[in-house]
């Protein structure tokens, strides 16, 4: 009968560990102290690729040095790529919220990608010995250096997803602007009925806002691309070897195809949250904006009867377990509360961030839980908000015209022709007796028809100035 | 020619002190090295007159205990008084937002008291042999249980105030409810036309909100009446004798007529924000509340002709530069600002709360200065949106009632009656063919006639169920 | 060979369901809609639960009244029991961030327990014309009162768990106060030394905290033990007859074993967040100080050599991948995460609680979902905190109490006998001189031998004062 | 005798204005509407001359399009370039709380340029037939335009103030990286002892992330010169005649001096405060920064017995009324506050930015307050932190190098020579006995005396890795 676990040790002392487990003593310890969320670190698999590459890079470059012999080296790279290529992810247990800046998992890493290694070389799991988490795996290294370098390779790479899912939505949008680019409306500021433009022009700021915003998060993943990895403990390069932070950095470039640059300074970098901040600042600009574009979407399609009535969302799903035939704007609202989610993470993310104390912000871990919470569940939203509800929506194009028609805020094209003053009275006259503003003013004979019918021709009105996409 | 100064020193040596400042060295060196906002604490004139009173207790139980001589205490007394009775506020200068956990605000308390008390007693300002700002005027204190102290008799003060204007608003609401209380409408949920209501519903609802937030404002205003005077530096009471934290507490009670307590705890109860966290929670409470409030108006009265249009909020000022007769519901706009500022200095006071080192949060002055702004603001608030908008709603009771009879929504009630799948195909063929419930359940005979008619009177459909306030 | 789907369908149309399922057509459009999170609301026990438990509660008012036949009432009462037991948990597949204000979840639960019903009932599963989601389950009942009730439910017993392990918390910290009762060390103000307490107070002082926000905590879910069970759609109560509210919330409240109360105004109770908005509050409270107290712990066991060094927390696990010996605090700094988390998640409750509009919060599936995750982690939080830190703290007595011999902090003992000015010169002198307070107060004669002897007396300095608890 | 007040209408009708006020009507019923802070919006004079400079800009460039009169234009730029001289700021007296979207802040500068012009033509304050507020003032112009391209100027010019005193605050720090380029000490990492390094590292960290925040704010500044002049009142461009967009333009840059350019989307832009956000998000971005630098050296200078006591701030002024030579750390201290400040403007900001709803934002006055506070609150923090302490900071060279050498830390640098176990038992023994690591590795063999000591050289520990800035 063979035993079905086997022993591993740590300051603490010795442990039994199941022996079908990749992982090791220091992630044992780990999930016992962190039982906080239930939900591992196996949930985000772009930072387990991104550990795996960071792994791979510095045994490449610790070969390059002579410091790692060739067949470890050669066994730790093989244990990365097949983690990279997604298996071996379900040894990856600890707690996403966890204490000590990261410690947890990049020992996780280290005990999962030794043994596998180990394997590969022959030996059984926990024959240290040969292939040590520590001296070998994290050789060179240290969390504080490989955990934010991970961290920002995985951020990278879930930005990308969300870029892509912006630009989804920003074509659904621009779509409907030229669809609706006829469809005279009245336009309001403020919630009251200001002067005409098009249901396009409308639909055309959606579209122009996510554009403005891919480009406010391209520049923010930019920032990302500054890694500390050569930094070790604190900065100073301590235990890494000349040239180790530059070939780390070409490796772990050359595996992951991004163009990262190593940071100027390595004892701030190694500190330092500021990039997270921005990034999330700017999700949290994202969130505002899809927001504030989704309440205007639940107001414009308020009714069927008793609301604005402009435009119809695609129904979806039934929208009242009481209320029969009721159809509910529920696309929008679940964004709306997604965008909640990330302006609430970016609080979390900036006292995290504040928190930091001297060489090193030992928070990072919630930082990299809430980015890649605002990540993930923006871009499940830009796609389900572009899917299920903007290519679906239709114009009530014959009730948006008559709102124009019967508008008073025609009257403010007579401005130039008959003064502010002048119009505020006859304003003030059809909105008490309910008669048209035209009207009044022929009746008051202060310009005549055909100098009326020119200005106020709606098309003229919404006309000039904002051009589409 | 007499001089223009006199002078004083500190630790850091001599300055020249203007001769007519009843502030001194500590004032001065605060004023330079804080010179953050440009406003001072006069600003708050609770503080002030709360500072006073502290001190003025203070006195009086050194005397009591036989720590201060009679005059000096007398003279301390009456300039105390003095303050109260609104003198020398232009002498509290330091700004508003400093450093040292409120050191500078009691130093400037205790330099003015002792100037004024020094002319009291017939000396000139400055002449400190006779009566001493730390050793006289501050006896048996410390800034970290005076300031705090004074914070918290500020707060109540200022919340009453509050606590006033919360009840005008909701007299406000409620009066309407009344007024309202016949006229029939659509409800909404999630911006969609659901089942009859009145309008005093409606405004019924706004009046009880504000009933129940006065309640929790009540209670959080409680937890402030708990003090630590006597803890002096750390909460040790050192160098406070016994007998001293129950004498000074039984005459600020006298002084401020407020049922204050001792803190059970004081070394607790010196480092501890919790009662201004809670408070400023409570009061993020009331501003989420107004915000909706204040949405909802904005909505309601949203047209005037391609809105909602169900209500007019008075009209209080032109509202637009540009587009003649327009009127905005600024009022309600102003109200929901309020809203975002408290909600946001919500965030400041808990970051400072959390920054609390060891035996005294540093951070103090900013909590108050946060709180002092929501509490006064949402005062304000709370009344220009009582006088200026609610009072003068009127409602558009026809255009409502129409939106009643013209609805789907009254398709609800049938439920009992034909069944959730039956009164789902009524609605979707209402929606579709622009016709009206009750004229297909006749044509397809799932109810006759009377039943029908019965079922759906808009009275009976908004009648049950929720009483008036 | 059987098929291995059912066909149901809703307003939208027909669609496939998998054969087993219990889950209907509501339930499977809404797991398209919103693809945002990938965890079900299963994920919340309590509120799978409690949903179970005010369907039954309905079903009992419903036959009461004799609007449900006794057989399906019976049918349904023993689904919602099994589902209480912790049956078909994984039948509620609806995504925890969701559109819609809670239809798809209790359409979910509608569902769910139809098809078990039907069972039951020795029907197959989706022959609703023997037993409908709807019209049985959902009978006199809208997502609008339901889905607020259940939650309400839910989180009474979520706070339940929060409240045992804050006593678990307290009284952790409260022996630690016995244990260190007579460990002398050095009070701080803003991080300078200040004067002499013991270490027993100090985190006697976090024992008391805790015990506060208990209080508040007991306060706050006072409030929402309120509900609107007989609300219907909007608080009118349309569809539940006379005596159903009363009877739904006899049942429920007898269910539970919670004393249920329903709202006075069920217009304003089905659109108000306000009670969680204070529970959102009073959480972020216990966040901020359980923060506090986290900061300290890994403040005073900074070191081992070049920090404070004046407690040892239990090493849990090796500190460091790079640093043999290393020990973090990484208890502390996995609560302070969790701290951040919650306030963050305060944020985002506001933010959704602000966007109710008119008569229903459309927001509520991101409240429960944030308000959730808040208790959950705070009580984890909580428990760690007290079994894997706090238990096992150590005192490093002799470096304590020669800290306090050694200090300047002395020299406020001397202010009653010397006077501030004098006692500021030796402080000054001792400072610049690095000699003892003691032996400058000698030299210069200002008190004599025995006297100073008796007011520097460090128990006597730290003795008066703070209660322990 | 004269009359001391003149009369003026609007569309609720006549009031009297103070004869010699140079606003008119509209800002009087301002006023009464919004009694809400108390601050009148001369509180901004960087707003009142941006206002001036955009109210010249349209004037000349209605004059160029010949639709204003020369001598109206004239009188029109004269009035303005006063104001721009810094007269008549007093007459700029709305709250800077107020509903409106600004409306009421660009009717008081219609208003006063209005009657200045007026006075200069020889005419009396408040006879609008020869020069009237909206039909010449604001010719061309709504306040939806006018406002946000003038908050927008006045931004521009505030950042400009901070980024030089971020300047300040960086040489600042950057000096103290030079001076303290040769101090040894103990690197922490989660406030543990972590590894030697210098100083002068330390500080030069700071240097860097300021450098960092000012590159991150030059780019959020960029944003801000994209204005949207010629949007009138909703983007559509309605009653500004072709050309005037690009005159008026070109002549704000000229007047202004700043790079501006106009929108390619007036729709858009006129509705979007995405740049406010994210500036916004940058000064968050950098109160983090500061706040988190600050948290430091309030650290490292704690004691001066009992704390870290390696630096010393320069002593500003007596820290305590009870504590006698007590001197704390009061400037970091009030920089914190500023950042708390910032960090919850921001989450004001926020909201406002997302309740904005259709073809407007009316929330704009807020974010503009919130704006504004957080950048002259941040440049005085910067200021008064550079000249106030960190100019004055001195180290303890000493008690700095003691720590080094007395360190467990020291151990990680061996690692590449005996591995991370045999290390961990030697750190693990030296914290246990109390003894030092070089004398435990010599006893124990593990390496030669002077390899040995060439490995542990403080020095050389430190030393590669992180230039200085």
């Amino acid at each position: 009968m063979t035993t079905l676990t086997r022993s591993e040790h740590d300051l603490l002392g010795f442990r039994d560990i199941p022996a079908d487990a990749y992982w090791g003593v220091h992630t044992l310890r780990a999930t016992e102290n962190f039982p906080i969320t239930g939900t591992a670190i196996s949930a985000y698999p772009h930072l387990i690729d991104a550990l795996a590459a960071v792994k791979e890079a510095a045994a490449l470059a610790n070969e390059e040095l002579g410091l790692l012999a060739p067949e470890k080296a050669a066994a730790i790279v093989t244990a990365c790529q097949e983690i990279r290529a997604g298996k071996l992810h379900d040894q990856f247990v600890v707690d996403v919220v966890q204490g000590g800046a990261g410690t947890s998992t990049n020992m996780n890493a280290n005990e999962v990608i030794a043994n596998r290694a180990l394997e590969l070389l022959g030996h059984a799991k926990g024959e240290y010995q040969f292939l040590h988490p520590n001296e070998d795996v994290n050789l060179g290294q240290s969390t504080n250096d490989v955990y934010p370098t991970a961290v920002k390779v995985a951020t990278v790479f879930a930005v990308r997803g969300l870029l892509k899912a912006m630009a989804v939505l920003q074509d659904s949008f621009g779509r409907k602007a030229v669809e609706f680019r006829d469809v005279l409306k009245m336009g309001r500021t403020q919630l009251q009925d200001a002067v005409p433009m098009t249901l396009g022009q409308e639909f055309s700021a959606y579209a122009v806002m996510i554009d403005e915003d891919r480009s406010r998060l391209d520049e923010a993943v930019e920032l990302i691309h500054e890694i500390n990895l050569g930094a070790t403990a604190i900065g100073t390069g301590l235990n890494a070897p000349a040239g180790y932070a530059e070939a780390a950095r070409r490796h772990l470039a050359g595996i992951t195809g991004l163009p990262l640059v190593t940071a100027a300074n390595l004892v701030e970098a190694t500190q330092d949250c500021g990039a997270f901040v921005q990034m999330s600042g700017v999700l949290k600009r994202i969130a505002v904006k899809l927001s504030k574009s989704c309440n205007d979407l639940r107001l414009l399609s308020s009714g069927p009867r008793a609301g604005l009535g402009e435009i119809n969302l695609p129904p979806v799903q039934a929208g009242s377990s009481i209320m029969p035939g009721k159809v509910n704007p529920v696309i929008p609202e679940v964004v709306n509360q997604v965008a909640f989610e990330v302006i609430g993470n970016d609080v979390t993310i900036t006292m995290a961030a504040e928190a930091g104390q001297l060489q090193l912000n030992a928070f990072e871990p919630i930082i990299l839980h809430s980015l890649s919470e605002s990540i993930t569940h923006l871009r499940a939203a830009c796609l389900t908000l572009a899917e299920r509800c903007v290519d679906g929506i239709t114009a009530n194009t014959e009730r948006l015209r008559a709102t124009v028609e019967n508008s008073i805020g025609l009257v403010t094209a007579l401005n130039p022709h008959i003064g502010y003053e002048a119009a505020t009275d006859i304003a003030k006259e059809a909105l008490e007796t309910g008669r048209g503003v035209a009207e009044l003013v022929l009746e008051k004979g202060l310009l005549p028809a055909e100098a009326l019918a020119a200005v106020l021709r709606p098309e003229v009105v919404a006309g000039n100035g904002a051009p589409a996409v």
